[in-house]
Formats: structure tokens, C-alpha cells, sequence
């Protein structure tokens, strides 16, 4: 072992057990970030506490008081964070009981930390729910921006990122903002689920106090509050299906960033990042490192990560509280911050993106691109079979190549060697242009469809 | 290189590279699962073609009757799958030529490979979804089933595995009802969410043939087209959804099977598992392995790790279809089949499962469980702040363990030596029947709300 | 539920708890791919047995003979596979005693199934070892044949996808052969530290019998014996180990397949795919898809799900043997075969491949590719501190680009007025062969340093 | 989106593009963990370019000691991280610039960034390993300390958490020794594998500067410099084989905290957690939580958490370096930190965990676990055939049963009521201790078997 390997590990630990304990067991190293909500649901506690005659209401009047001047503190930034005291639930207690004294003793009643942490957490959670849900409306803003602007701007479609037939950058555009209209409904959905109080399970069998659930589960937003103690306190899927929503929603930006990285290549300039979210070289001015897009492209590693970290810790416990559910928040604290900044990160760079309509038009134009609108026009219009009519297409690109020509400089003349149902009328279908306007199929790339779905998710995103 | 494993490996690609290229880019060992999906939709396509006049009626008729000969050959095991002809598609589309001739040619008008899969699989996991909800119903019925023969056994309710508070075995059970029901209804928010029809984006940009997206949409039971052509080829969020979901249903079937595992051990005897669920020893008579929860308990290992595999092919892919995708299918066929399973057994399980009420009794009745009952009334009863209760009861606790005895077998005068305020109704809350009576709270143990759930719960499932 | 989902779950299960605990306990649908090393391993222990004097001499030579017949019977073919023998292990011992009778009751003495299936399975995955060393130095063959072509090659050196500086291809396809080098060492000492044989652990404890471990670890060609009875039938370290190596080798070859795929796009030329590793289109002659190196890229998909579901099966298992370890199998037995496939894959493509020396060259002799060798020139020939080199550089790209010149076409006047120390040595290092050339330190793209890597590394694979 | 939510989020963000990209850009944040490893490489950097003539002598006196100055700042917690610099490279370097002037603008001749961080990082992990395997080594003398105390105490050998057969505690223990010892292999192995120096590589095609890169390696430890600028900066292997190492051990560690919680159950009572490793409840004096051992038990998800997380974002990145890259710190960081916790609490638990003998020993005792013994008797002494030896003991297994009695109890005329070659010489091998002391064979449980392998051990580790 080098020395500055025993240094950094030999001088951790020396102090003992007592030492590796207080490492391994206190959370107020990250659980500080409940403290809202745990003031949040102590305030409602208090207040239903008073107004079932469990406490007096100048005790929960102090009580309220007291934590919100707890709250201010901790935003100030003047709080002392003791590790002594493990967690934010009893830093924020030990604080209550130097402020107001004796009534801070009388808060805990008909509670306990396992679902007051239960709550805290759901609470969190939800708001990152709801938090998400604003993001990627701002990202598909920024999409939809894009989208409108190039609704007809003609650019290759790919399957393989080979060119296979001619799209609009508006098109493109939409597709990621359909993927994100699913991300923002699963965010609602998990939220939708998520949102029962587990407050009032007290330790797992809930109380004898006569307590009333459902006042509390109100005034923190809930619907309504959990069904059964023991799982309320055990329960930990509201953070695994948040994690899975947004790893899903990563997976869609890393597919977005994937392909800024190659559009901004030398080779493809599609588009051109900003200088905002691109970094420079001090000798070579004009490279332009596409850096945000690549740490968004990586973001759904430590999401992913996080979201098998947790399914892990969970599998296989027993009901109902173990305390290797102290894990779960670093990890979903970690996803979330990650996600936000992707979405953020993602956002910016849409906004500021410029595509070269230019070079895009000119990719769509080679590759004989409107093969298959050859095909297609053959079938509709000559009434071959689709095979049949593959294998004329097919003879006309030979031809088309041989003579270093695209589709359309073909002559009639030419085209009738192929076959001698074909008409002038099959010009109307060559050409990038004639081609993405005639995909008018619901849900096609023709430029009047795209805007027609823009309008639409402008409609839903006011 | 040990002889076996050259030969294993030798023999497999000496063939060359053909036999390299068939054996990574055929589909059809797995995809002829879809076989009965292809069918529907292509069946539904050529109905739309005809009613379109893009196809003739004698055409369509001829390729739908066609294509339920090829299924009917499929169901009854006489079709030859041909690895030549790569996937479920070809295949299908080539045994309907050798049925119909010509007409079969017309069937692939206005379609593409890349939206026929994407519906197929779709159509598939859908299927899924529904298949999961059925299960998932009739474990909750094996586990309510429990729970009304034991609404009122006691037994403890375990944190970090130690003793902490009575409850019932019916609330026990319940607490898992709960969580099922979550699964239940992630099953049908992504069924919602995924149940649009990708048919008709053809290769990617839409077709200019003029479709009804929205009759074959409706005719293969989706709510709607999918809006977005590139979007529809692309997407392959369904899957990781369901996958999803069932990692986290799985989650929940592994901590069952833990506590099945424990709970049947020679140290707990909590359970008897029947014979067909566990298996013997030839010559230890009395022993009984619970294999079925020990399977069921890692099957989750598998799920997640699809769960993760689709993630990691997923990340970064450009636009639109990339043969990359084709991995998806493998990973969901065996995660679905990992998770029906594991539902059946676990249904299976609880339906057998012997619970010993006298065992669970005595375990819930040793370890002062009812220490917090003591407390709770002394807050209650006596007016005493909860932290003083608590002092107080650490007392009593440690007088009744000095004598050996538990907090029952306390006399008054003894209890009245730790705080003076304690009176004869104090024995009301202690014993393990009083506390579980006592926990009235909603969600909360008692007997009379662990009924209700049940009740609530059985009208939910019929 | 759909009636077609119906159909297929509810069949499946309809003859109830025994075909279900069938279906979830049963391992001979896949456990049969252990018969090999289960009988090797079943030869060696009776033959030790019979050395020892534990059975007879005559009795051991009936079971060996009788094991090869039965091993001749599954490599023919023609052997029945029981389901209601449940694993490989009680097949060919069923039908051993068929073939000789009473003799067979005598093998299992001195073992248990799990040590046997600990043996098997540690057999099977050491050959897997052996054949990804085997299957690594193929495909590095073939990238040194690549770099042996165009060792002297001028191409981009990416970072972020952005031209920096120039390198040869060559340097590029031996970066990879280092890291498959990498990776063939991992197996290796996987493959070492896995050598320890389980047999003669028994059931957990070791036995009373005077058995000769040593004998079957050498009959096995493992190293030793196990040394710890208890460990030998709990560990699968060695399948994780495995599934470890595999995964970062499928990391690795996920990379080049992406550069394969960017490589050959329209917008990039770099190479050419052979028909053999690619699809066409019917109508698109002159579309090339990258199927193979798309698939490729996705393996890594499939074994870090296996590897993650084998982490995930155990976790938080107590000793020894839990029936949750039978789901190791499957996971290592896909991502092997998902291994080799794309290890011979990318040979096969590797082997193939036609790169384009003149799109390279034209690509890494734009963007000013050699601005950092007129720096490093200021440093090292005219002594300007790093920091101002830069800044002159920065000057002289910008001239250059508003003349729309590059670097090596600016005049000796034009750069003397950015820094008057400049001389007409500054041109031996512009262009892009001259750099290459220049970078001759240790492990550099000189194209004289990458002939003598690629002539150590050819010794080394001889 | 409530208000909390907004504020959280609304507000980080408001800065706008630049605020964003700050925050998804900077490394400084995490990175500065490697300053000494930074300040390390760069003063070898600057010894050997003095050496070799290309900076002069007094500046690299001048870089090497304020370089240390530096160093002294950080570990004194004077040194002030700018963010605005971006990382730990050029806080450093702009810190040295105001300490010693224009030399330090000297410093990074003939490097980048790109081998910069690959060799901090490279040495940062590298020390990682060393740590483990020095944190592994005590792991294992507290477990040897255990077994050198039990080295004979009975308790139950467990399969399926079903007793099976007697072993000991020294030899439980010793299999954990065992794991632990592979662990170790594997740190050495990733150390000894990662040990090549990347300084030199430069920005990815090395340099023109007549550098000496065997020097700097053998500087700073390493066994030869990188043979390949381009993988020298590409390669995060050495991360990855790290976290895969850690992920196993951290696996071994789960399934021993799994048994401390199942052990330290009230069910249980194998062993007694002492205070430093457990906590308390105010008002149950007797309950003890297992809060270490859930806390261990549960790190092995943000490892394989972290271990996804890096192979997610390595999957398909093209060479050489990209921003994504950036993502392999934290992840690392992060789950070294998990796993020397671990390590430490696993240790600090081992010592000081008081097993019950007694307890261990009737656990043994019951459930007929030397019935194995009686079948391996009758095949040894009374020469039956295997699978009748075991018939014989069922029917004795069942009459004992039927007595309520153990087979040690049973008679001699009852025994050959069963099997008349039964002889007085069975009751040397019933009763647990008999059972455990015939288990000679290698590796078995025999407690002279087990202080041998204690006796291995000890001097392994001296």
C-alpha cells in the first residue's frame, strides 16, 4: 500500500469503531436536503394534533412557529448541521426544543421516524415529479422552436444512419417531442401513484392516538392517506418507478445528444452548437467540442446506476423497516440533480442549436433517397405489385448510377425502358420536395402534417 | 484452449462468415413468438388496404384467409421455420405466397418491416400487461385469502428483523395486497400509455398512399395512431416500461419469498410450506427446501438485469430504426416469462402456505413488543410528554426484565413506583391482543380495519 | 386481458401447482449444455474412488465406459432429456443405471449435486475462458492486418468527435489491439484464480470417506482442491468474474462497432462494410446497412443485464447453497454465446473491411489538424513558454482561415509577422505527414512506432 | 408543480445558459480528490523534462517546489477552488502560476489535459486498490480471530436456510476468509494490469518532444509507460475492472451481514451484535438493531449501481476522448468510499461479535443433521450400495421421528431392525461432534482441518 493510500484510509478510521459508526450510520450528510418537507409534514402533524385534542393549541401554535423558524435558519444558511444527531428529523427536533422547550417533546406523539421519513421522502420525490414535468415542457418549447422554423426544411431520414428516405427537420424535431410527452405523463402517473400519506403508520402497526390520517394527508397535498401501516412505512416504489421515469427520459436525451454529436461533426455539419454550450480550443478556433451534449449523453449512466443501485438494496428485504433503506436517497438525489441538469443542458442547447437547412437538404438530395417513392408511385399509380414494383425501382437506380445521375434526371424516355407504364406523372413523386409532401399519412412527414402536430402540442403545452 | 471448448466453438463458425452473419442477424429462433401478433396486424392491414381501394376485396379476402391457414399451422406445430428467411415476418410472408400466390405480394403496400415490428411487438407486450394484471389479481386473492383466516392472529412486526410492535398476520398479508396493487396499476398505465398503433409510419416518413391509420389502429384495439412516423419506429419505450414494472413487482415477490425462506426455517417455524412448493431430503424426512421462494426470490436477478440490457442498447442511438433494436425482443420474452412465473408460484405458495398462529403468538408476545403501548398511554392517560413517557417506560421495561417477567406481569404498585400517574387502565393496553385492538388508526393493525381492507380489497377484485 | 394473452397464460398453467413448480424448479432445459463436463467430472471421481478403494476397480470401469456411451448418446442425439429428472446431474445418472445397472447407485458416493454442479459449471466456464482468449487473438489478428496495410495511413485523431490531430490508421486499429490484450489478460487471470476444484466438498462439509481430492482437482486440470468445503458450494465468483471480463470486453468492441457505423455513413466514407457483414435494400443498391456492427454494438446490452441479474440473484444470500443460485446458468450461458458471436463478428467484419486512405487523408488535413505541432515548434525550436506558443498559434490559424487557406499554405513573410522567431523549419512539421511522423515518443502515431507495435505484438500471438 | 419544487429548481437555473453549463461542465466539485495525485504526476512531469533538456533546470526546481506549496494549501484547507477553472488540472496550474510566475507556464510542454487526468485518475484508483487489499487483510483477521476461537464449536451447516449437516464456526468463518482472499487477488490482479503510465500520450497521437516516459513511469510507480497514445487516453478499464472487483466483494460482505441479521434475530440468537455496531431504542432495553450489518448489507447496490453507471456511459463511445468521460469519477469515487466503509464496519462487527456455542450447538443438534453421516456409514462399514444406504436411513430417520427422539438415541436392536449390518460402531458417527470430527477430508470440517487452514492463513497474512 503506498503512503498516500494509508494516509487517506489509515487516518479515516483510527479513531475506532465509534468512528466508522458515526460514517456508516448518520444521514444528516445528505438527508439536510428534507428539511422542507420535514418541517412541512411536522407543521401538519402539529396542527392535526391540536385539532383532535392530542396537544393543546398553544402547544402546536409554538410548535408551527417554531419549526418555520427552524425553516429560516436552515435557508439563511445559519443552521448547525450536528452529526451527533444522525438525521435531519432529530437535528431539526433537538433545534425545535431550544426555541420553544418543552411543547418540541410533545411533536413526536403518535408519530415516529418511520413515517416521518416515509413522508419526508414521498414528498421530495413528488416535487422532482413535478419538477420534471416543467423541464421537459421547457425542452419540448425549445423542440417545437426548432420544429417550427424547419417544418419543411428537407433533411435525410436514417435507419442505420444510412439515408434512407427523405424528412423534414420539423419531423425530427416532433419525434422527440412525442418520446418527452410520454416521459412527462409517466412523471404524472408515478406522482398520481406515489401520492398517499404514510403518515400516521407511526413505527409499522399505526397508533392508538385518535388521530386524524386523512387531515394530514391533505394539508401536505395528498390524496388520501396510505391503506396499510406496514407497507406505508416499507414501501420505497414511489422512488424506484420515479428513478425508472427518469431513466427513461435519459435514455431519449442520450439519443438527442448522440445525435448533436455527429451533426456537429466536420464530416456531417447539420447543425452548429453554440458557443454556450460547446467548448473551444485556445490554438484551433474554429473546433467546437460539443461537451454539453456528451455530458448529457452520459447523465443516463448515473441515473441508470442509481435506478439499479436501489432495486438492489431493496431486493429481498423482510418487512418492514431495515435500515438498509437509509440508502435510498443519495441514489435518487443523485438521479434527480443529474436529470434536471439534462433537461436543463438539453433545453439550452435546443434553443441556441442552428441547423444548416443547406447541407441538410443536400444529404436528403443523394442516396436516390426517393427510391421508394418511385416504388410506391408504381404500386399506386401503374397498379404493379409491390415486389414488381421494387424490382423496376431497383433497375432505375442501376441505370440512374451507371450514368452518375440522381432519380429525377432520368428521362421518361429512360424510365419507360424499365417499364412502359410509367407516366410524366412520376416526376411529381422524384425530388425531395414532392416526396416529404406527399407523405401525407397521419402521422407523416409531409410539411403540413408537422404543422398541424406542432399546433397541437403548442395547444397542450398552455 | 482445452479440447472441449475448441470444439465447441471451432465447430460452431467454421462455416465461415455466412454462418457468422446468419447466426447474429436472424431473428426468427426468437421472433416466432410474435407469430400470432404478425398475423393480427397484417390481417387488419390488408382489411384497411381494401376499404382504402388501394388493394382489391378479393385480394384482401385472399390474404386474410391465407394468413389464419398460416396460423393455424403455427398453433399446431406443423410450419417449418426457415432461418434463411431471417424473421416471423418473412417467414409468414412466404408460406402466404406458397398459400395464395400473387395476392400475397400486395399485402406489404403502404407497410414497412420497421412499423410491422414495432406493432408486433407492441400487440405483445400489451398482452403482457394484461397477462400481469391477471396474475397479479389472483395472488392478491391467495394472499387475502390469508389474511381473512388470520385477521386477527398476532404475531410480531419486525424492524431490521428484531421484534418491534404486535400485529396481525392478516395486516401482514395485506401490506403485500397493497403493493401488488401498485403493480397492478403500473401494468395498465403503461398498457395506456403504449396502447397507440405504429402501423402505417411505413419505413419511417409515413406513406403517400391513402391509409386509414385510424381503422387498423382501432381494429387491433389500440386508442389511437401513433403520431409521430420516425417516433413510431423508433420507440421502444413500451418495452421498457413493462420492464419496469416488473422489476419492481418482482422486488416485491423477492421480499415475500425472503420472509417465506425465514419464516420456514428451523429457528422461526412461522410457516409450514406445502410439499408441492419445497422439496425433501431422501433421508432427512423432516427436511423441506423451500425452492420455490428461493426461485422466486431470484428471478428478480434476471428481470432487472433485462431491464438494464434494453437500457444499455437503447442509450445513444441516433434516429430511427438501427438493427440494434433488434435486441429487444430476447430480453422481454424471458423477463415476461420470468415474471408469470414467479406470480404463479408465489399465488401458488400463499394458497398452500400453513401459518403455525401459536408460533407467531409467542414470538409477538416475548421482547416487551408492547412497550410503546405503555408509552402511549402514559402520554395519553397521564398527560405526560412523550419523551418523559418514554423514560418512563425504559423503567418499567428494565424492573419487568430484572424479575424476568414481561410488563403484563407487573403489579399496579410496581408500576406506580415509576410514575404515580399510572393507573389499573394501564393494563388495558398491554398484552399483545389489547395493542393490535388498540392500533385504530386507519391503515393501522387492529383487527376490525384489517377487515375492512379485506373487504374493500374484495370488492376491488371481482 | 385480451383473449389471445388469455390463451397464453392460462393454458400454460391450467394443470396447476405441479406444472408450475415444474416449470420454475426443473434446470434440464438448460443444464443439459453441462453434460460434457458432467461426466468428465463423474469419470474422474470414480476413478478416484476406485483408487482409493472406496468402490472396486470393476465397479469404477463399468461407470467410465458407461458414462462415454452416455455421452456418445447426447452427442448423437439421440438421448431422451427427462423434465421429470429435473437437472443434467440425475439424467445421466438415470440412464447410467440403465445401461449398467446396479454399479451406477455407487458413483455418488463421497459427493452431493452440490459440489457436482459447482465442478460442472466451473468446468464449463473455464473452457468459455479459454475460447474468449482463443476468439480475442483472432480478431486482434485481424486489426493488426488492418494496421499492417495502412500503418503509414493519415487519418483524423478524434476527440469529441472533432478533428485534433492527425494519426494513422494504423495507431487507431492497434489502440484496440491493446485493449483486447487487456481483455484476454482478464480471462486469463479469471480463468487461474477459478482453477481450485469443489469435488469432494459434498453436500458442504467435506466427507468422512478417505477420498483423494488432489487426484480429481489434477484428473480435472484444476490446480487444487478448494480449500474450504463450505465456500466450494456457496461461491460463483468465478461466473461473476467471468460475466465481468466479458462485459468490459463487449465494451470495447461496442466501441468499434460505433465507429463502423459512423464510419460508414454517407457523411463520413472512412470505410467500406463487405456485403457479407451488411444488408442492402431492394430498391437502394447502393444502401449498405451495418447490421453486424449495429449488433455488435448492442452486446454489451445483453451481458451487462446478465451480469447485473447474476449480482442481483446473490446478493444477501447466507450459506451455503440456496436454490437461487440455479439462475446462474442461464445468465452466463447467453452473454457467453453473445460474447463469441460478437467476437467473431467483428473478425469477420475486421478482416473484411475496406477503409478509404483518401477520404482519411483528406479528412485529417482539414481543420487545421497540425496547430498543435506549430505550437509544440514555437516551444521546442524558438523556446516560447507553452502558454504564449498557443496564443501565436491562435493567431496563425486565424489568419489562415480568413484567406480560407490552411496552415501549410501560408507564406514565411505571413507567419514571421505573428512571431518574428519563426523560420522556414516551421514547414517540416505542418502537414499532416510531416506530424505523424514528428510524434516518435514512446507508444506515439510515428508510423515507424506503429511497425514496431505491431511487430510485438505479432510475436506475442505466435 | 408546487411551490417548493419551483423554488428549488426555478431558481438554480435562472442565471440562464451559463449557469447551466457551469454546472454540467465543472469538475472541480469532485475532481479535486485528485490534487495529490495531480501534483504527483506533474512534478515527475516536470523532473523528466529537465532531464531530457527541455525545460531548464531551475524551472523545474521552481514547478517541483511550488508545486509542493500547492499541496501543503490543499492539505491545510487553504487552497481556494475556483469553479470558474474548471477542474483540478488548472486550479493547480493557475495557483502555481501565482506562486513562481512565468516557469509554471512551462509546465505543461509535451502534455495535455487528456493524459493529465488519465494518469491522476489511473493513480488515484490504483491506491484504491492497495486500500482494499490492506482493508481486506484486517477483514479477515477478525475473522480468523473468530475461528481461532470456535475452531470447534458445533452449529448447524446451512442449505436453503434448512440445517443439513453439522459443521463448525471456525469453518464458517474460514469460508468467508476464503472469499475474502479472492477479493484480494483481484484488487492485485486490476492493480498489477492497470500499472502502465498514460503521461506521454499528449492530447492522444504523443509528441514531437523528445521525451522520456520511462522515467515518469517509474516516477510514480507505474511497470512501463502506455504502449498506445490513443487507448492511453481512451481506456477507463482500469475504473472498470476496479468497481467489478469491488462489486464482488462487496457481494461477499452482503451475504455475511445477511447472516449476522437472520442470527441476531430473537429466533435465531446465534450471535449477540455489540453496542458499537448496533442501536437501541429508548424504551426496549433489550432491542438491538443490526444497523451496521443492514447499512453493509446494503452498499453493494450503490457499487453495482456505480459499476452500471461507468459501463452505461462507456458503451459505444468513439475514440479517443469525449466529454462523457468525465462521468468516471463519481461513480468511483462513490463506491470506493461505500466499499472501504464496508470493509472497516464488517471488521469492527467481526471483532466484535460474541457468538452463542450453546445456542450454535442445540441448533446442530436437531433436525436428525448426522442422518448423512448414518447413510455414509452404512456404505462405508456395511458395504451397501449409495442409494440404498440412504433408504435405510429414512426408515431410521422416521422411527426416531416417531419417537420424538434423535438417531443417537435410538438403540442398537432398534437400528437393525432397519438394517441387521449395523453394529455398534454407528454411534461413532452420531452425534454432532463425531460428525464434525469425521470430516477429514481436504477442505472438510473436521476442527483439525479447520486449524490448519487457519494456520495457512495466518501466515499468508504476515
Amino acid at each position: 500500500m503506498t503512503d498516500s493510500a494509508n494516509k487517506m484510509w489509515g487516518g479515516r478510521f483510527a479513531a475506532g469503531p465509534d468512528a466508522i459508526m458515526e460514517a456508516i450510520n448518520a444521514s444528516i450528510g445528505f438527508d439536510q436536503r428534507l428539511a422542507r418537507q420535514d418541517i412541512e409534514g411536522s407543521r401538519a402533524h402539529a396542527a392535526m394534533l391540536a385539532a383532535q385534542g392530542i396537544i393543546t393549541d398553544s402547544d402546536a401554535q409554538a410548535i408551527r412557529e417554531g419549526l418555520l423558524t427552524v425553516l429560516s435558519e436552515i435557508d439563511g444558511g445559519t443552521f448547525a448541521f450536528s452529526t451527533a444527531l444522525e438525521d435531519i428529523h432529530m437535528n431539526v427536533e433537538a433545534r425545535l426544543k431550544e426555541l420553544i422547550g418543552e411543547p418540541a417533546g410533545r411533536l413526536h406523539t403518535a408519530r415516529s421516524r418511520n413515517d416521518q421519513v416515509a413522508t419526508d421522502f414521498r414528498l421530495w420525490v413528488r416535487d422532482q415529479c413535478d419538477a420534471a414535468q416543467t423541464a421537459i415542457a421547457a425542452l419540448q418549447r425549445a423542440l417545437i422552436g426548432q420544429a417550427d422554423q424547419g417544418a419543411d426544411w428537407v433533411m435525410p431520414g436514417f435507419t442505420h444512419l444510412q439515408t434512407a428516405q427523405p424528412v423534414t427537420w420539423g419531423h425530427h424535431m416532433m419525434a422527440y417531442v412525442e418520446m418527452l410527452g410520454r416521459d412527462a405523463s409517466r412523471f404524472a402517473d408515478a406522482r398520481a401513484r406515489m401520492n398517499e400519506c404514510p403518515l400516521g403508520a407511526a413505527a409499522l402497526a399505526g397508533t392508538s392516538f385518535p388521530i386524524d390520517r386523512a387531515a394530514t394527508a391533505k394539508a401536505l397535498g395528498f390524496d388520501r392517506p396510505a391503506a396499510n401501516s406496514l407497507d406505508a412505512v416499507s414501501d420505497r416504489d414511489f422512488a424506484l418507478e420515479y428513478l425508472a421515469a427518469a431513466s427513461i427520459c435519459a435514455m431519449h436525451l442520450s439519443r438527442l445528444a448522440e445525435e448533436l454529436v455527429i451533426w456537429s461533426s466536420a464530416q456531417f455539419r447539420f447543425v452548429r452548437m453554440s458557443d454556450r454550450f460547446s467548448t473551444g480550443s485556445s490554438i484551433m478556433p474554429q473546433k467546437k467540442n460539443p461537451d454539453a451534449a456528451e455530458l448529457v449523453r452520459a447523465k443516463i449512466g448515473r441515473i441508470l446506476g442509481a435506478t439499479v443501485g436501489l432495486f438492489t438494496v431493496m431486493k429481498g428485504l423482510p418487512l418492514t423497516y431495515s435500515k438498509d433503506m437509509q440508502e435510498d436517497k443519495e441514489q435518487v438525489f443523485d438521479a434527480a440533480d443529474a436529470l434536471m441538469l439534462a433537461l436543463a443542458a438539453s433545453e439550452g442547447m435546443m434553443k441556441d442549436l442552428s441547423a444548416n437547412p443547406d447541407v441538410l437538404r443536400a444529404a436528403a438530395s443523394s442516396g436516390f433517397s426517393t427510391a421508394t417513392d418511385l416504388a410506391d408511385w408504381l404500386v399506386r399509380e401503374a397498379g404493379l405489385p409491390f415486389r414488381d414494383a421494387h424490382h423496376v425501382t431497383g433497375r432505375l437506380v442501376a441505370m440512374a448510377e451507371a450514368e452518375g445521375k440522381d432519380l429525377p434526371d432520368l428521362t421518361l424516355a429512360q424510365m419507360r425502358t424499365a417499364h412502359d407504364a410509367i407516366t410524366e406523372g412520376v416526376f411529381d413523386v422524384l425530388g425531395v420536395d414532392n416526396s416529404v409532401r406527399s407523405r401525407t399519412s397521419y402521422g407523416g412527414t409531409a410539411p403540413d402534417n408537422v404543422r398541424s402536430q406542432i399546433a397541437r402540442w403548442k395547444q397542450r403545452l398552455t
